[in-house]
């Protein structure tokens, strides 16, 4: 029997010992099929939106959900302002417990699982709804997250040129070194207009926390599949507001995508589609190769449930983790007090 | 400057090496005052109902609150049946992390923590609610909590007898058993009546998830302090509902005991005194000798908030802490990507 006592935990260190034993690109590959799989399964969890904490300069927030076995959570924040002082703008960690104890299972850093999944996540959606044959995506914000973006986009849409821009030149030089030998044709821009030239993905990726409009609306044409990923809390946007009423859309889960996300711009009558809904064919993804499909993505907490049963699931063979002493197991159940008696030091007496 | 990128993890071992380093009383006394003291600057506090996962064994929630400077939660399961298994019924961790980055700064272990942070909760709300002078305690429900209970009320509320019952006589005789030599009289008793005679204050601390009467409305004289901390969440109470109604009732959070507290058989709009309102002096406590007073008591997240905060600045001193590679941090905070392909294995080729 496992020690109920000791959680594993995956540290950063572990988890890119881990990301380079998997690869990156399968591991994105993975982690949409099992993301897919959780999204087929939707009605199974339960669902909340995320709990946010806002100040002046960022959220933190944590994000539940069950499937009625596992329990898993992950905490992270959005510090746009962090970057300027050396820090990430989003750091996260995360941990599964199971349902029928209460007892964690798992802890994990999840800063490098987040950045893993949310591209996986990206990637997935667009493999449902993005133009067929789409090869060229525009990349809009080359930061922290953009090159998990660009490698997932390749590895799970076959895309083979991102065009890249940022509004900081030295964003862009560091994505397109970073993806120099990836297999991917690389074009940095000097303008948003420029990069989405020929693309038929056009994701954003920015971080600012302000109504900010990367995309303004006579940039986007018919046929095209928009990724947003950067607007993700109350007051943060990308998109000016006639795309959105040009597009089909797409969301995870819409009490919290009305909250955080680009439709937070339109009524809350304004119809959406839900992204599980498509994958199991419950409802119509891309309309026709004219239409404008819209991934107003936010990050669910499901999505953070299947990374980190697929991450437990490899722990099995792939063991870098370490142990925690992080629950009190006394022998009897009802006797914490005596056994932090019984760890009472000895004191030794002098002759 | 310290490493942002690691965190300190307090441990089970080391959390008890802290409480013995510091005393199991005297850490309850200060852990009171400390709660005292955040409970005077309640309106300072980000304040919501903890968020609960509920299934057919048990609870698993998380409790955040934030001061604006500091940010804490506290994940934490309730699994009556875990103790015919072997498992505690309550086990609990926590985390601090700082507004203004979002980066985590504390985990800790807290089933102890929590066990002594109710406690001393109970003590505290105590001190400005049972009758003057009160010396004897009724304890019904020897479990886990009971200890501590016990020497709470002996530190804070100079309770010189405490009263047994436990419907496990198993139970009770360890509770005795542990209690023996703590300055305390300790009188088993063969039923709930008995442990009541003489008692001022009567804690009931039973952890069935069911409506259960473990007090009827005939066993409970004038001038009695009722403090009832084991019924705390949707469908589980301890009271008769006659003795609410007799009861000048104190809360926490209201609109988190409405949904779990012994109030939760009242309807909505009983009306109920808020404990941090009558520890500023804004609200009454106790009207007179005669009054039944109730702590309807289901513990909140300022308490954790309030344990985790003292906890980190006895840890400046007493350092009994390990550091956890948790937080990604690459140097250029745009490049985790890069942070995580320089931490690539470097393949030797063969000569």
């Amino acid at each position: 029997m496992t020690q109920l006592n000791v959680v594993p935990f995956v540290s950063v260190d572990n988890m890119m010992k881990l990301v380079h034993a998997i690869g990156i690109e399968p591991m994105m590959v993975e982690l949409a099929d099992r993301i897919e799989d959780d999204f087929r399964r939707w009605p199974s969890f339960d669902k909340t939106p995320r709990i946010a904490s806002h100040s002046d300069v960022g959220v933190i927030e944590l994000m539940p959900t069950s499937d009625g076995q596992t329990y898993g959570f992950k905490y992270v924040n959005g510090h746009p302002t962090n970057m300027k002082r050396g820090l990430q703008t989003v750091t996260a960690f995360g941990v599964l417990a199971d349902v029928a104890t209460g007892y964690p299972v798992l802890l994990s850093e999840m800063t490098i699982l987040t950045a893993l999944r949310t591209a996986a996540m990206s990637a997935l959606a667009a493999r449902h709804l993005a133009p067929k044959g789409a090869t060229t995506m525009a990349l809009i914000g080359n930061g922290s997250q953009s090159e998990f973006q660009a490698l997932a986009f390749r590895a799970i849409c076959g895309i083979r040129e991102v065009r890249l821009y940022d509004l900081s030149p030295d964003a862009t030089a560091k994505c397109a070194r970073n993806l120099a030998g990836s297999g991917l044709r690389v074009v940095p821009c000097p303008s948003a207009e420029e990069a989405i030239e020929g693309a038929q993905i056009i994701t954003t990726v920015t971080a600012d926390k302000q109504f900010a409009t990367i995309l303004s609306g006579n940039m986007i044409g018919p046929g095209v599949h928009i990724n947003a990923v950067g607007g993700d809390c109350p007051g943060k946007t990308e998109l000016a507001r006639d795309i959105l009423l040009r597009s089909d859309i797409f969301v995870e889960y819409p009490p919290q995508t009305r909250i955080e996300g680009e439709i937070q711009q339109l009524p809350p009558d304004h119809p959406v589609t839900e992204l599980w809904q498509v994958i199991t064919g419950a409802a119509p993804g891309r309309r026709d190769a004219g239409a404008i499909t819209l991934f107003d993505s936010v990050g669910f907490a499901i999505e953070d449930f299947s990374a980190l049963c697929y991450l437990r699931e490899k722990l099995a063979t792939l063991s870098f983790c370490e142990q925690l002493d992080m629950i009190a197991d006394p022998d009897d159940p009802r006797d914490l007090y005596g056994m932090l008696l019984r760890a009472a030091p000895v004191v030794v007496k002098r002759a």
